[in-house]
């Protein structure tokens, strides 16, 4: 089943929830034993306040709620990074590498690395490393390549984000003059290998998500134990690893529960759910020729209204659901020791970098779909910490359609770009673009918010969840609640 | 004493607990009687979560924290704003004057509309007057003219917010095309006449703030009752209305408790505490003549690095601190009967608007000390509600100091306005405007941060301070804690 945008919400939701009806068997707890401890973890990747109130604007209205509003438990995160030449130095904006590795192990790291320490380079371990040390499952579900930044923080640990496959590990241009780098980190100098690589010698248990062109690359040593055929590629190296790997969700069903899954479901990131109307993405006003000799004079015409609509990529790659692959990903966790499970939601970010609303409006609502899946589950199972955050903010601003100023009578418009999207409820809401004119957006430094369904206490009885928190709190969080 | 930058916090909070150790007395209830039931509510105007980051960086480093972020209760408020041609029409972004219309009365209205409904003119009974009613008192405090929009929503109804004086009622041009025009609230109309004529014939106790020049004019209309002196000015008809009128904090000593007090200490707004750097503001990256030729060609020079410095005319006004304010006003209103005050940092959102990074960040400086001088208060006094909030997003945006695409090796900067201001921990922050090109940045539609000291439960025992808000609930909240 396909989650089209005009498929309404009671259909979705009736269509998870049967779903769930059969988890439910799984997640009862024996009558006799109390509830594993289980933590889901949700990333909105850049998804801050401007972008949840926009998509709130558009899924439910302005006046309207996202099942993030109903939950108990709202804070605040600081996202915090440092220089990797001086760690003392604070960076005030972040990027999903240093900002996932400080959720993922509960440090402080510079622009671009994945669970390595600034500087020093030295491994930090994971949350998930943690939590297969002591015999719990672990999951990560994403709509990114298993390789991005995001999930790799969580079992890999790499100087460069960039070094995804044995292919990009050394001097890898990328980008004309940008240079992927992480030599020190190759098995022949006593590194863990390149992203893919690791993740191909991991235990986590079910790992779905895009990113197929990492696996397909040779890696860089052939096992002595394994036959050529069996390493010709990182593909092959985690099936001999034990993986099984499957193309599509369903085909989950006939491997035994015990067994590892990853799911390559896109060459690189899942296409995204919506795109504005004819593919448009944000655009520059279009001054007349007055307004070159002085900015009061002229006129401007702002980019035409758009709708949002089904990204036809989407369906015809037949892209899962994010609700779906995490479905799939708590049948298979449920277990009586418990679980880690993180969730992204990546072209959150990825669309608004692209300055593409619809696009980033219809990655949010896969995200609230997500979070009723896990809160259903949570609700059966009674011991299930459900959280979601960002990573960072983003660079797409709610502003007003025409400016506060217009009585002023001056062409009067944003000097980046501009989409103008017709909403459900029949407003027009203007979303501005404007960190820079490159062909991505920047990110931005403001705290992300936080959600969860329950407290989380020390021993003492305190508050873990307090009403603000650093990044690094969401991973001290976890291990609390998993007894870690 | 000023409050000058370099002025260490141990010294502010020792000064204004010597100032509240006397207030202490008044504060304490009989004994044999519960302590009176008070609402502060504490506004930062346009202070979205970039604001509160942005001066949390600077004041307290990347991992510090402000006063909000000690609070027990955060919550969201989603800013509501309709069409005042069609009121079922939401718009996405607000202006102060609706937004405050929503907090002081509890209704969605048109932008620029103060207290009264859109499209119908209907007036609006606000939390002041609900307050007098029940013979509490009342108090507003701003560091805006007392006039503006966020301060006059709580005691005036009119059309629109520019009507602030009796000369800018009727086809008033501002601004060269705009013209201000409330001619069916005149006085003549059967209207309440400008927002200043309201303030001079209102019964607030004390009101501190700015605007002598919307005092300065004739009234619309000469009391029979009155001389033609005392009707001269507002100003004059306000003293004949029982205010006392003060031009410094200390006069106020000399002025019976009972008495209603009316401060101005600005022509308009007060000078705001800081500056940049030789008053510098936001100021646009300089590209190399190859860059007219593609945007990836030549080189780009960002704005100089920063400071934020003492602002002269701050000094030189003799400006009160906005923390002695609102000390000034908790002497006076704290009574058996209990009181509602409102006050306002203002120019965190003027200053934003100006692209004067150091300017908001000096001004939500004197919001936490306000917000430190309100918690001394309640705590106690022991029945004080402070709640602390936004009444909607602003321009400036935290971006990554140099390009997260840097390493691309194009000239990449905003094409809007840019300041680097370096922090007291050493780091360089940068903050970007670039909602348009004109002289004021656009607000945003982003939902904004709320705080509060304590939990409100209405008749059932249920939280009326829910994770997520509306900005009518803090009207509602503000009367089921006062009773009204």
């Amino acid at each position: 089943m396909k989650l089209l945008p005009n498929l309404s919400r009671s259909i979705f939701y009736s269509v998870v929830l049967a779903g769930l009806s059969q988890l439910s068997l799984a997640a009862s707890p024996m009558e006799s034993e109390p509830a594993a401890k289980n933590v889901i973890l949700i990333i909105g990747d850049g998804m801050d306040d401007q972008q949840i109130t926009a998509a709130r604007n558009y899924l439910h209205g302005a006046q309207g709620q996202t099942i993030l509003d109903t939950l108990p438990i709202r804070s605040a995160v600081q996202v915090l990074t440092v220089s990797n030449e001086n760690p003392s130095q604070p960076i005030y904006v972040a990027d999903s590498a240093n900002s996932a590795t400080a959720m993922a192990t509960g440090n402080i790291t510079s622009i671009g690395r994945i669970s390595t320490s600034a500087k020093t380079d030295q491994d930090f371990t994971t949350i998930v490393e943690l939590a297969q040390q002591k015999g719990l499952k672990t999951g990560l579900v994403t709509t990114a390549s298993l390789t991005d930044a995001t999930p790799a923080a969580f079992y890999s640990h790499v100087n460069m984000r960039g070094c995804e496959g044995p292919e990009q590990m050394v001097n890898f241009e990328s980008y004309g003059d940008f240079v992927i780098d992480c030599h020190e980190d190759t098995q022949a100098l006593g590194g863990k290998g390149s992203i893919s690589e690791q993740l191909a010698n991991s235990n986590v248990d079910v790992l779905l998500g895009g990113g197929k062109k990492f696996f397909k690359q040779a890696p860089e040593k052939s096992d002595q134990a394994l036959s050529k055929q069996d390493t010709k590629t990182v593909l092959k190296m985690a099936e001999k690893n034990d993986f099984k790997i499957i193309k599509r969700l369903d085909e989950a069903k006939a491997i035994n529960k015990e067994e590892k899954i990853l799911g390559l479901f896109a060459k690189k990131h899942l296409p995204v759910r919506w795109q504005g109307t004819d593919g448009r993405v944000a655009e520059k006003p279009q001054y007349s020729f007055l307004h070159l000799f002085h900015r009061y004079l002229g006129s401007v015409t702002l980019p035409e209204v758009m709708k949002c609509e089904a990204n036809p990529e989407f369906e015809k790659q037949q892209t899962p659901n994010l609700a779906h692959m995490s479905e799939l990903a708590l049948t298979r966790l449920d277990n009586p020791k418990g679980f880690f499970l993180m969730i992204e939601s990546a072209s959150i970010d990825k669309q608004s970098h692209k300055r593409n609303p619809c696009g980033h409006i219809g990655e949010a609502q896969q995200l609230f779909e997500t979070v009723q899946v896990a809160l259903n589950y949570a609700k059966q199972q009674g011991n299930t910490l459900v959280m979601i955050t960002a990573d960072h903010g983003q660079a797409a601003q709610i502003v007003p359609d025409g400016s506060l100023f217009s009585a002023f009578g001056a062409p009067i418009a944003t000097p980046g770009f501009l989409a103008r999207i017709e909403t459900r409820e029949g407003g027009v809401m203007a979303m501005n673009y404007a960190t820079n004119d490159f062909s991505h957006e920047e990110h931005t430094g403001v705290n992300v918010p936080f959600f969860a369904n329950k407290q989380v206490k020390d021993k003492a009885g305190k508050d873990l969840i307090t009403p603000m928190l650093k990044q690094t709190d969401v991973f001290h969080i976890s291990k609390k609640h998993l007894g870690l």
